[in-house]
């Protein structure tokens, strides 16, 4: 079948992040991806999770004991302050980053992430990333301004650089109630 | 590396097309497919392809004997005549068909394909498609008609029934010049 969305997301990872590299999850949430991957790093490769909500902190860091997984930091504070919480050592690894944008699911829906903040952080770590490092964005925008989020993004993703970056957008067209769809962004050799 | 549109093409035949199956090349071209998708069935397996092209005959022909492929039939009519040129009990093992819409390169620009036969030719493959079964449409759009071929495209896969198909649209949103894209239509279980 072809793949999902959450599915395909992580095959982009799998396809492009390496054991050693570090990752970012920026935005933990329930934790499901910093432990996928923390798993797909190894213990020589580190995750950076990053969510603004106590729940999403409690939640990630209990799910990662549970799983016994030692090689992931996790954040309370904004992905677009990402720099300050990591050492250079690892920066230079960087060879992918993960965001779920929306809202948390189970939790209060008007805390949701912002294109503004959004638009910094990947700036951020595109400028940092490793040579075929990719960044994939799952775009959730069937709550109130998730319109306004997806617009901004599709705007500031078609103009990256074709030399530079490729931008895939993989997405279900025949599906109600505003499916979430991927956006990845690889750096090109 | 993000798989391009023609890798991602063949990867998504070779996800869902088993050996023994039958397929169709809606649109023969220089016979590129026709070879790749009549190696993917083997000999138990059968190709049909079709173009209205007696370039697209020659070549697609030449191809196959270059390659000493005997399991493929190749047939100078519209792709929308496919069921008067498949035996029944090679219909019912109908695993997937491609479609490369547009002109064909290297060509007369101005024979192209039109939505009208390619929708016909479409709408009869999914009646005919075993269950997991893929349709995948390399949609070229950069030329004279391009747009409009497009457009129906889209309307008419965007209300395939969810419950039915899934409906993959895959294409990198930075490229200039009207990049072509694909359109991947999965019958479900």
């Amino acid at each position: 079948m072809i793949k999902g969305i959450i599915n395909y997301s992580h095959f982009l990872m799998e396809e492009a992040v390496k054991k050693g590299d570090t990752v970012i999850d920026a935005t933990c949430g329930n934790g499901h991806d910093t432990v996928f991957l923390s798993q797909l790093v190894g213990e020589s490769g580190h995750v950076f999770g990053f969510d603004i909500q106590d729940q999403a902190i409690t939640n990630t860091q209990a799910l990662l004991a549970r799983h016994k997984l030692t090689n992931a930091t996790v954040i309370q504070d904004s992905h677009s302050n990402f720099m300050h919480h990591m050492p250079v050592d690892k920066l230079t690894r960087l060879g992918g980053a993960i965001f779920n944008l929306g809202y948390l699911p189970g939790s209060d829906k008007s805390v949701i992430t912002h294109s503004e903040t959004t638009i910094l952080a990947i700036e951020g770590i595109l400028s940092h990333l490793k040579q075929n490092g990719i960044v994939v964005l799952v775009v959730y925008h069937g709550h109130e301004g998730g319109d306004e989020e997806r617009e901004h993004l599709m705007r500031y993703v078609r103009l990256l650089d074709q030399k530079l970056y490729h931008v895939l957008y993989y997405g279900f067209v025949n599906q109600k109630n505003d499916p979430p769809f991927i956006l990845a962004i690889q750096k090109r050799n």
